[in-house]
């Protein structure tokens, strides 16, 4: 079923319907504390928002005294489809209004197949969710993909990890599909709206989120907003130096955090480790299995191997020293660390520390958590969700 | 004579100042356009602020057919104080409504001689330019200093170059001294104001500022606005390490930018080059001065000394290190490089651009311009004049 959904038709209604998202069904009166808006001006908006089927009556408030106000909930009707595609994976999940998932699918994929099949799997998933969760409609989707992005078009650009993507029209083409408005971002940049919205950084206006996967990311939140750059670019912080005369890295340089640590790095790092013979335990697990991962190198080091413990603490320290550098830069509130690479536990996350500690200046570490994503493989759903929601929950 | 300035009283009025401030006068219909408001609303707002006496009527617009128009321009008594406090240098101007520099004061001073001493000669110098320029009250002024600011209260807060104006009261006690409302900011952040206003970042409305001077720092503007981080030290990039085991830095870390290129360790290296008998010509300047500086160094370039040449073309590689890294996480539509040290010539500026046009991805860098701010010496001045009009030019 194409979707019907109607905008709000200001800016107050806008506000409005954000914080019934936000923050759950409320009296009208709670509302109208938050708004700042005259009790006639509220109650406007609000019937305006009632008539258009956005929001809906849901049973009276506490009393405060005097005549019971009506609480006043965002429409259960609403439904954002929210999509994460990875490297290697893809997650789809469907939402509600308040955008709590409904529903959650994960698989395995690879990015590099191209488009096509990439969105024939997204489809089947979406559809199998709507019949799971018992949707009917999507009022708008939010996708990411693990690349730069020209976000006012939807349009991949120059991603170095996805052959085939390049100028592909993601937006167009979903929005066709799926029958309703889409948008689509980096995934970090969903990864962190996911995190503001729901996990660890809600309410938290500035800060950075870091996402170590296969590749290395940034999500920079300035003022509650989202900073793309430019050309859709900022936070490719992957590609930045941390050895002068390092390791040759994909897009040509030497050097790159990403050529140094990554999955992919990583998988490298520990299947030399193996066959040089400096790890027995890496080696027996490379024999078991033929290849080795980021997982491998977790369990050995769990298991007290020292050279899988040293790989994980000298990526710890490279990635900590380039968030250093942005936390000199750009001094944020909260660096918040996601991905599949959180995995390898928290010797990762206790070097990054100390690193950015010892680093970076008193003025701008004195107050600066660095903490795990709370939300984990549906950080990035819940983004798409909020993403669009954003979109929607605007003036149209 | 204490200043009395009407604010404006909502934001169409707010915003109908800010377009006088930065387009100068300009007809009720051209005003109209800019702020697409209905042509009632409109001639009330500009009546409001005729009566408030913050706009004035400037003779008749040039015929479109019909009744011709009246022009406005922002009150022609509207003064505004620029105070940019550097670490040997002060600067002090004051401006028109329009932000047109109308006096301007130079001299040198010692930062580290404490804010009384310097406050002291800052009051003498805008003495000086009320008499000059004819002036006979400020309606505010703005102040930069350099180091971070805890900008809400307007106090410098663990400034290193600064000994002695840690938690030192600058707003309360100069808009005491001066009878005007007064904001203080990171001197950094006002070049990068004063560019945006009428230098080379004009329109731009994400660009970052490099200043090089006795310290390093960078001033980021997101979206128009200056990002000044949680505690007021973003783009304190002069401690980014460009050197794994490089020099001792005054912050207690190595190799920091600042260590190995900045006002100071430009002399620094040119004296021990002039000692160890590698540079003739920096050693004649040396035994003949006593001391040497950055402009030696340059003389000593421009008159074909290759170890001078090497010292400006390795301060630029380094510097262009850091802003690759800053153009790979931020992803600028330009960068302004201003500051003391531009002195140097262009072999600096090519420096920076080649290290950062080869270490950043292309989509970052494909049209990324990287400029010589415009302004000089005013560039300080003029953002502390448009910092504190924007304050002013804000609802009540």
């Amino acid at each position: 079923m194409r979707s019907t959904t109607a905008r709000p038709a200001n800016l107050h209604q806008a506000r409005l319907l954000r914080l019934l998202r936000d923050h759950g069904p409320q009296s009208r009166v709670d509302l109208g504390t938050r708004v700042e808006l005259s009790r006639s001006k509220l109650a406007f908006e609000v019937d305006r928002l009632l008539k258009a089927g956005l929001a809906v009556p849901d049973g009276l408030a506490a009393s405060r005294g005097g005549r019971r106000s009506h609480n006043v909930r965002i429409a259960p009707s609403l439904r954002f489809l929210g999509v994460d595609i990875g490297a290697t994976s893809v997650d789809v999940a469907v939402t509600n209004g308040e955008l709590e998932v409904l529903g959650h699918l994960a698989e395995t994929l690879d990015v590099r197949d191209g488009p096509v099949t990439v969105f024939e799997r997204v489809l089947t998933l979406a559809g199998k969710l709507r019949t799971t969760a018992s949707v009917d409609h999507f009022d708008g989707a939010g996708i990411g993909v693990p690349g730069p992005v020209r976000f006012p078009e939807g349009v991949p650009v120059a991603p170095p990890i996805m052959p085939g993507w390049n100028g592909f029209p993601v937006r167009e083409v979903l929005s066709q599909e799926l029958g309703c408005p889409v948008l689509v971002d980096n995934d970090v940049n969903l990864i962190a709206l996911g995190e503001q919205q729901a996990g660890v950084a809600r309410s938290v206006r500035d800060f950075l989120c870091v996402k170590l996967g296969t590749g290395i990311g940034c999500g920079i939140v300035v003022g509650g907003e989202v900073h793309r750059g430019v050309t859709g670019s900022a936070g490719d912080i992957g590609h930045i130096q941390v050895e002068p005369d390092g390791l040759r890295c994909v897009c040509g340089n030497t050097g790159c955090l990403e050529a140094h640590f990554s999955g992919q790095a990583l998988a490298r790092d520990a299947a030399a480790s193996a066959r040089s013979g400096r790890s027995a335990e890496l080696a027996a697990r490379l024999a078991a299995a033929g290849t080795l991962t980021a997982e491998d190198v977790s369990a050995a080091a769990g298991a007290g191997d020292t050279v899988a413990v040293d790989l994980i603490r000298g990526g710890g320290r490279r990635t900590g020293q380039v968030i250093a550098q942005l936390v000199s830069f750009f001094n944020p509130a909260m660096v918040v660390v996601a991905g599949g690479l959180t995995g390898l536990g928290h010797s990762l996350l206790a070097s990054i520390r100390t690193q950015v500690y010892r680093q970076s200046p008193p003025l701008a570490t004195g107050n600066l958590p660095i903490v795990l994503g709370e939300l984990g493989q549906v950080a990035g759903v819940v983004g798409g969700a909020r993403l669009i929601s954003d979109h929607l929950f605007s003036p149209a």
